[in-house]
């Protein structure tokens, strides 16, 4: 049989997917680079021209599902026929349900983010979204301005300060993944709903809006994406074997 | 002569004046924690117990400086007789005159935390900031909620926000340290103060008052502190000798 040369791009996402459906299976921690490039059948040197390390490999699927959590969006963005609040709002909601329904995966993929060793690797990832999403975001707050229902000076600061805001909870989210007790996983979802909450009418009032006015959370939210995690984490240790020279739990 | 045992906090404070005299005549990255041992004059063993690395070195002066920082405005949070906003904005007042005073030193003692391979040590030094502040700023906050000038449902969560965004600047900070030309210096100054302009506005609304109530930044503060470290950076070039294995500048 001949060699096929794929294209590049292709290339990269076959690896993509490779890499995602054993992160998936066995965890992120518990899978080597060796076995990604075993599984997906390519000599190390052509491995390594695409994704020279885990952590490379690790960005490149965060950048993919941010990808798809902005593709989620675009006809929300795009409709030429709504104001900029239910535009924001409209934003907002589908976010929740996509986050939904992609938090187990997403968990089984990017919990490994939420433990000190990797607090760089969280913060690259974590700008390359801010990034991504900013524009957008901005987008929807310069049209509130323009039609003078939000009043601020700076849509562009607004949307990062907003989304750095977001980065923020990271604190909370590291301490409920490694506590061990039920009280402490209540507890944090609990903070993690509070600081929504403030986030809501934070940004309702920075944008010179009535309380109320933006739908940052509802009910239940926080506690059906935390909880997925630990469907996600039971799905993965039911199916590997612990690594004690990798794991590093702390 | 006898050996004299000193109390071990004098000791710690001691070695610490030695290492911050040190890094303030050579810069943090130039000096090595063996020149630092050298300097103190004790053994490695003794040096060690108090301070395993020079990282943990970093962290104490850091946590030194904050504690300064906090005392400073020590009579404002106690003085029994002003209102919530005159209290806040004394405090603010007082933390940016302590800033500029000290600009020069804490500029060539922390700039290390502004390059990528610090980020971690960065995070761990605000996180301890930010729970040395969030108390005072919490407790003025919560004064306002009960003189009725402030609305809020959660000063100590609007207290760790607005430190949170604090170090949100960072990665503004960082670009202006990685640029060298006047023009990107110039463009992270006016980024700097935009952003901490929509801050003090942020402020004000997140806690229902008037735009321009709260005073986080006037004219002249942020380039004040960030000219202060040019200097600082001059003062240190003139007497360090570069050593090319420990600089890593980028």
């Amino acid at each position: 049989m001949p060699r096929i040369v794929k294209h590049p791009e292709l290339r990269r996402a076959e690896l993509l997917d490779c890499a995602q459906a054993l992160f998936l299976a066995r965890g992120y921690d518990h899978a080597s680079l060796n076995d990604v490039i075993a599984e997906a059948g390519v000599s190390k040197g052509a491995f390594y021209h695409y994704y020279p390390s885990k952590e490379a490999l690790l960005e490149a699927l965060a950048d993919r599902f941010a990808q798809a959590a902005l593709a989620q969006v675009k006809d929300v963005l795009d409709d030429p026929d709504i104001d900029a609040l239910t535009r924001l709002n409209a934003f907002m909601t589908r976010s929740r349900q996509h986050k939904i329904e992609t938090a187990a995966e997403g968990w089984a993929l990017f919990e490994a983010l939420f433990r000190p060793e990797n607090l760089v690797l969280f913060h690259r990832i974590n700008t390359a979204a801010v990034t991504l999403f900013t524009p957008a975001l901005a987008r929807i707050i310069a049209q509130g301005v323009k039609e003078g229902t939000f009043k601020t000076f700076d849509p562009e600061g607004v949307a990062d300060m907003l989304l750095q805001l977001g980065a923020a909870t990271h604190g909370i989210v590291a301490r409920a993944i490694a506590g061990d007790s039920k009280a402490e996983w209540d507890a944090a979802i609990r903070a993690l709903e509070r600081r929504i909450k403030l986030y809501e009418v934070a940004l309702d009032r920075i944008l010179g809006l009535r309380d109320g006015s933006i739908r940052l959370t509802e009910r239940g939210y926080v506690r059906a994406v935390m909880t997925a995690r630990r469907q996600a984490g039971a799905g993965q240790i039911s199916k590997r074997t612990r690594r004690a020279n990798v794991t590093g739990n702390s």
